[in-house]
């Protein structure tokens, strides 16, 4: 909207989407993007027709994502970062595509299905000056900075203990054998990975804690789970972690919990003290100091750490929503172009974003969580990033 | 962004203004309106400098409104709508100023200071079919609409009491006298009126109450109190009210309440349920049928009635905050002036935003309210918006 | 049970009365008290049949509370202490007959149904060393005691504002004409006064807010509804309140509130500071400084500075409910007892118990709200009780 | 008090102790026993004087519990009941002895430290008609029996994953390095066994989900640390559990998390609906059938399947705490204890009271997990108890 505006392309995230409706409204939100190309279905007349309902230019609504990054590269005003929005077994040849093209990348999570493909994206990267952002997008509400500049800054003392959860309701019942096409691709394991509920919503709760804390996680011990009879992927996961250093940690991950709509909570304790955030009250981050009384954090209230949310939305007190969360992270991903495009550092609180690394490390988590669980629970090594 | 984007005007909402954020936000998020042209100060320099950064093109920045109505009505590609944010005091002038140019209207809150300002912008927009809506934005939420549906249902009977209140804190100590320039305006009588926190905040309690129950206020009786030493206008209101029928209602609105950021809630109870909402809250919703256990009814969940939010946004049990209520508003209001560019009528859904004639009693709810409390809480009377 | 039980005798409280078993719970768990006499019916042999089953020797149990005055006053066994449970219509008699027979009393609120048979009993009792106690048992709780500290202590600054709500639902249907027996009695003006929720539970809130705050009301003005048709008492009350000082409340009490099982709740806002209570969550006090986290309080955690309860009953973080709040307020009647056996002064923290003062108060407040109610809310002073 | 009274003796539970003051109130407010004698310190004066200030006869105040054993079976008017609360350590030789005289006991829990000394109680009380209850006494909450009921009927249908979960904060510095005396004792593992929180608090955990859930658990993997240096036992657990059928449950104990005083939280899942329980909010259980709202269970509220509390106490919605629960447990062991002395069947309400063979259970529990620790969290079965 503004001049300054960086030309971004979507590929996937058409029709029956909901996550490219967020990232349209997140990159609006933020204001510092103009959808300027799209991919959006692998049908031609499909891909146009929606193309134009998003108001994409006739010529720049393409149908095959190769085809988008080299008509793109040729224009002068070709797009400056693409969002991978397509199902999750095809994020790794996408993002191939776009970073051999020069393009900076926002892709959704998980990074790839398969660890040797994220390791191979990370190669062609190495040595590029291209921003490439994985859309753990729970690390971009306001209070989960609050929470990780409170740590950083010791205010728990040494982390001792970390409990997450993520848990939701909606494959409590075999919805994928009753046509729904969402949960139908969701628990392919051909297009979206064996990791099943791991993948789709377990990355994310890995990302967060360690976002949060600054903790990497050395080891688990997994015992995954698929209650709805037929389902080829697990959905649920209950798993143990040894963090670097003494930490140790408890995750569970469900999508066949009654009562959950989308339950991401996070509990971090130190020696000194302890931190709280919930998703489902995302302007709140409960503060607990050893032997005093706990405290309501409120974004943007009394004793903010954290680079608050951007001024142009609303001030403490007014909540802040999932779509603000994106728009967050859009918002710093524009801040990093923008000091690449200036050639200049970029502002450190820009940075708190998941990056190429961040998000193989999702991928190699799934893995040891699989190779746990088929071992019986034995404690298995997470594969290192480099 | 779209091609059927409606033009869209501001007239204030500059710098130091957190609305005028709020309201690009939720145009940008609804994803219906470009934003072409502003008057963003009265200051000629500023007013350039803030409309360049917001994008808008040098010859659309204007620094006086009548100007830019008039200049705008010449363009073919002229606004459409205008979003009025300026300080309450100037509202009325805008307002006449805009309808005159037969340009679509989305004026901040409250609509006037002086009930006879309100009455004439009725009168002056008698017969046109432009579309006027004023932004008590927390009818926005999708779960007030929710709410508004049940109770028109019948879900709770006949309506018995309803009990509002709007607490916030930020005005606890005498902020307008340290410089604070939002505190200094807002507490300033000559450009917000005498009303004090009964304009600013009990506006919207006010008009959510209505909103939500259907019902009008018949009467009230009021004590008004500035509880900071030297201030000009009441910080702090209690008021009993008559609502038409046999409902009875209290409101509190302060905003010298230590503890409370923003806190609006609204509980109605009829003779077979009852319904409660929080601002802080905003995805859930309290219903409690007499005789049965309390039921939590999340945005978007099972056995919702309203028409659900913005389908491009976060499915339920993603929060969704404030910038999205606003946005439901500009998307309502993008439907409206949809309808009447294209000769139809209007979907019913997109109706429930308030217009015109809410905003005026909301006027005149004020006027009461004063008068009320300056005969020592006598019951009042509203004076009748026809 | 101990031997330095006080021997306590029961009037009224028998089968269908839930307070009954209250009052006998919290002298148990209180441990300083030994049933020793009662007159638990009107009709003899009811009278007779309840006190065998709670364990009254067949000669104390009267069906005549004079008797019972008279004989117990002869032994030298006599009872020490009398707990007043009858219906309100009857306090007035039952407690002249034990204040002239010199034993200390507890009696249910409200104190009377007359305001001018409350100051009867002040008359009578003057000069006199006998406690005497009104049960507002919700001044019992270890978390309003610390509210109570706070506020005395400074912590809030100058009081401004109190809050204070008490919402049941259980008579929101015309529960009375459907032969339950507490519904008829409790909504009988001859058996319980023409206050209805007023005396029942307005009294409670009345007495809270002035304990807690130590303001005392000066005047009221006053909307009172019988919702349910053919109700003769009122079910719902809408108070404003002129405090001490320049305070000003604001009071809402129903029994009519479909989801509300019985929620007392009280604010208090000061120019440093708010404490939020709520009946539904005893163990907890929100407190709020401006400018500062919200913290919550924990009964018994860190930075108490009450005097805790009674140190035999459960810990911090093992919730304390209801019959706790009436054992603790039963212990200090005990210990104020134990001053007056020992002639010694009595410790401060066990004077924190509503007295015959107290309760004269809260029927002064009934009989103000009632006079305000049929005079169309106008504000109404308080008959002082001195 | 009632002269059915069951006359009780307290073996332990004295002075410092906090556990003796809740037995005792707890037999207090249940109202069906008399506390007759009692054995409270090994040191004679001590046990004399504490005796004493409880108001035990002075003949009937013990030093030495086989001695009380002993007397008390040669006086006619001698203990029914005992309650063991001496450190766990001691628990099995009283319990031996008790059993042994033909006395009815409610032990503390862990039933003992020891697993063998657990098989052997319950060949000792094997063919006897004794009851024998183990205080795991959460279970006696009303809305824990309602949460019992309600799966025991096929509410929840299959039970799929149950999440339990025990914090406290208490020990998160090295508390019995300062002088306390109690986290000496709770720490030491020749008086409170090796188990440390597992035994302490997780028995609690363990217990709770087993008996609300109706599954026993086959096998644990377990992560015991010891977080606090030096410190001789785990305060933090992390474990896995496999239930009968294909339940999958977590549980988190610990003993070092700052912001809890006392959380026990149990939360069941089944394929048709889930339960959420909280002990810091015991009067309410969270219900949510899938495809419905959530609903919030108020205890004796609409819908309510279990028996309900001690009718003498308060009703819905004035707060139950620890002491009721407690004292449910000790009704319902009166309830057994008179059924037997009757020669009757006892009502099948009256039977859901943690027994022998529970409490067995929940030693072996303890065992596997420090077993399945030390082999690096292998599954490890718990030794059957039949």
């Amino acid at each position: 909207m503004s001049r300054n505006s960086i030309r971004l392309g979507l590929v996937g995230g058409g029709d029956s989407s909901f996550i490219g409706g967020v990232h349209r409204a997140a990159a609006a939100l933020c204001g510092r993007y103009t959808i300027a190309a799209a991919c959006l279905s692998s049908d031609p007349a499909r891909a146009r027709q929606f193309a134009a309902r998003i108001g994409i230019a006739p010529d720049r609504g393409y149908d095959s994502f190769t085809q988008m990054a080299a008509s793109e590269r040729a224009r002068p005003d070709g797009i400056e970062a693409v969002a991978i929005l397509t199902p999750n077994g095809l994020h790794y040849e996408v993002a191939k595509t776009f970073i051999r093209a020069g393009v900076h990348i926002i892709c959704e999570k998980p990074l790839t299905t398969r660890l040797a493909d994220a390791r191979h994206l990370i190669e062609l990267a190495r040595g590029s000056d291209r921003v490439i952002a994985v859309a753990h997008a729970y690390t971009g509400y306001s209070t989960v900075h609050e929470a990780r500049a409170r740590i950083k800054g010791g205010a728990l003392g040494a982390i001792r203990i970390i409990q997450v959860e993520y848990a939701q309701s909606w494959l409590a019942t075999a919805l994928e054998r009753s046509g729904h096409a969402i949960a139908q691709r969701r628990t392919d394991p051909e297009l979206n990975g064996a990791a099943g509920c791991v993948a789709a919503i377990g990355s994310h709760a890995f990302n967060l804690a360690s976002f949060v804390s600054g903790l990497s996680v050395r080891e688990v011990s997994a015992e995954l789970t698929a209650f709805v009879p037929g389902r080829a992927v697990p959905d649920n996961a209950h798993i143990m972690l040894r963090y670097a250093g003494d930490a140790r940690g408890m995750m569970w991950i469900s999508q066949v919990a009654p009562g959950h709509e989308n339950d991401l909570r996070l509990r971090v304790y130190g020696d000194k003290a302890s931190l709280f955030w919930s998703q489902r009250d995302p302007d709140n981050l409960i503060f607990s100091v050893q032997g005093e009384p706990s405290q309501r954090l409120v974004r943007g209230g009394p004793a903010s750490l954290a680079e608050g949310p951007n001024p142009m939305r609303a001030p403490s007190g007014h909540p802040e929503g999932f779509v603000e969360a994106f728009a967050n992270l859009y918002r710093d991903v524009a801040r990093q172009i923008a000091a690449v495009a200036e050639h200049r550092a970029c502002d450190p609180a820009a940075l708190w974003v998941p990056n190429l690394r961040d998000g193989a490390q999702a991928v190699a988590f799934a893995d040891a969580v699989l190779e746990s669980s088929k071992r019986n629970g034995g404690w298995t090594q997470l594969s290192p990033i480099e």
